[in-house]
């Protein structure tokens, strides 16, 4: 147990990842209130919206009026996604982003394919022009993220030669302009991991780049989010991407049954009763959590803050025993 | 890795968890209809009722009906759960039931207090008594099983300590009466657990008593049942209780958000995928879930049920590469 890390960072991406899919409608005001009501929790990154087309995804048509709504907290880091320049384009307007570029890989070519319409070849490509617009806009690139790097609905299985090649091709993309890549992201888009798959993925990428952080960014369409996430832990990843409730899905991934990523509240409930310190409050993230089940105005599936944490009975068991 | 077992036994306890908590009405009918569901599905073990008060619990007034109804499969133990003579002598009356005796203790007074009106004294002056009905009736006493091994709602914390002198107390009560105990059953019953209090706990009872088997029966309140049941893996468990669909919660918690087991598909699902033999056919068990879902007439928390199994995805993927 000993290779649990002390500490790790959640980047919330509830609002991004819940209202892009959620049907809805759900107004700017209270897409704003989330983010504010997350604001206070303690996070220190939480992404608020995609700019993508709003005939793709009708849901984030408000993007740029919500990034203009929300109160931008001291110590928070505020992102959002893109996947090209006209999206980034968009999130520079706004003015109030903290922009990084993203390395984006997708080890998945026919998934690939059905959400980008690109192939392997033309999305290297795409990532050098994007690198050259980052330079241009003086925005650091610093992260070399593989999407499907689990498994894929459409191909199945990913080899792991496959995964250690598209770090290398994004790694030497890094050299090539001087990147100061801090961070590998190994997202589990359509939740085909299992622990044991984690272990072997994050294992083999530890192995071959030892000193390059892991984060990971994981779905819950079969359960196994907070088990991935664990199995992580173990593994001494340190960064995870999460949403509150449980909010979210991939509105690309075709899937009858998508879930949302690993539940915000829920991992920090872990991490906080396993010793390892998150830096949110548990209580306000509830809060927050239940706020995002009232807006969305059906069940999520995070589950703490319907079982209530441990540490509130705690406090209840001590003040009854006084 | 190399702890992980090859094979796992999963103890199916939906019929039984499910039905004493569900509002209903649920005629005998559906509940002999998901038993003999389960049946076909590979599963070795079903707990089909529970012989207690229909005061206490409406839901099971029907348990010798129930059981008069199933229809028992060649290879599957149908099994039963009372608290005193009297549910036992019920048990013994349908005739149809594989009956063995457990030894139960709970780590919690209070708990103990408010579930069954006794205090940690009277319930194992309570095991010796039943010691001797299972005697008088030729039942062999087979299990220790230990609840609120991991935590209280009412008392908070279990020490380490208290456990391995409940499971002491057992254990000599297994001497005194020459019994074969084979398995010692530690029950998380309010989902305090995380998994590395799982490790903890079953690393000092293993540490301590080798030889005998551990089972674990997880709830997952807090959403870490599957993170748990890893974790028990991960230390060689090779006994789960579980429930389709994640069915059920526990009467006696006095507990706004209580869930019911980790649920069997999903911890089915995980087993296969990282390549531990459950004997279960998970697309059967799949079927059963969602008639318990219809049974129930809401959504259960199961998630593979919905997502889909990758077994089926990979068929798919392969036929079409054809």
């Amino acid at each position: 147990m000993s290779d649990l890390p002390k500490k790790v960072r959640i980047n919330e991406e509830g609002p991004r990842e819940g209202f892009q899919i959620e049907k809805g409608p759900i107004s700017t005001g209270q897409k704003i209130a989330l983010i504010d009501s997350l604001s206070k929790t303690g996070l220190k990154q939480i992404q608020t919206v995609s700019f993508v087309p709003a005939k793709n995804v009708p849901g984030m048509a408000d993007a740029d009026e919500v990034v203009r709504g929300f109160t931008r907290a001291p110590g928070v880091a505020y992102t959002g996604l893109w996947l090209n320049e006209k999206g980034l384009q968009r999130a520079i307007a706004t003015g109030k982003l903290d922009i990084k570029g993203t390395l984006l890989l997708c080890a998945s070519e026919n998934f690939l394919q059905r959400n980008q319409n690109r192939g392997f070849k033309e999305n290297i490509e795409a990532q050098h022009r994007m690198v050259a617009v980052y330079q241009e806009h003086q925005i650091p690139v610093i992260r070399a993220g593989l999407a499907a790097a689990f498994g894929c609905n459409f191909e199945g299985d990913v080899p792991l030669a496959r995964i250690l090649e598209m770090l290398r091709e994004m790694l030497d993309i890094g050299e090539q302009y001087g990147l100061k890549l801090e961070v590998i992201s190994l997202a589990d888009t359509m939740a085909w991991a299992t622990p044991v798959s984690i272990k072997r993925v994050v294992g083999a990428v530890r192995d071959k780049y030892p000193d390059l952080p892991i984060s990971l960014h994981l779905h819950d369409t079969r359960g196994m989010g907070i088990a991935n996430a664990y199995a992580g832990l173990e593994m001494g990843v340190g960064i995870y991407d999460a949403t509150v409730g449980g909010l979210g899905g991939c509105p690309f991934a075709a899937h009858r049954g998508a879930a949302g990523n690993v539940c915000t509240e829920d991992l920090v409930f872990m991490c906080h009763e396993m010793g390892i310190e998150t830096g949110v409050d548990l209580e306000a993230l509830m809060e927050s959590a239940l706020m995002a089940q009232e807006i969305v105005g059906h069940e999520l599936p995070g589950t703490v803050m319907k079982g209530g944490s441990l540490a509130k009975l705690r406090q209840k068991i001590a003040a009854a025993a006084v």
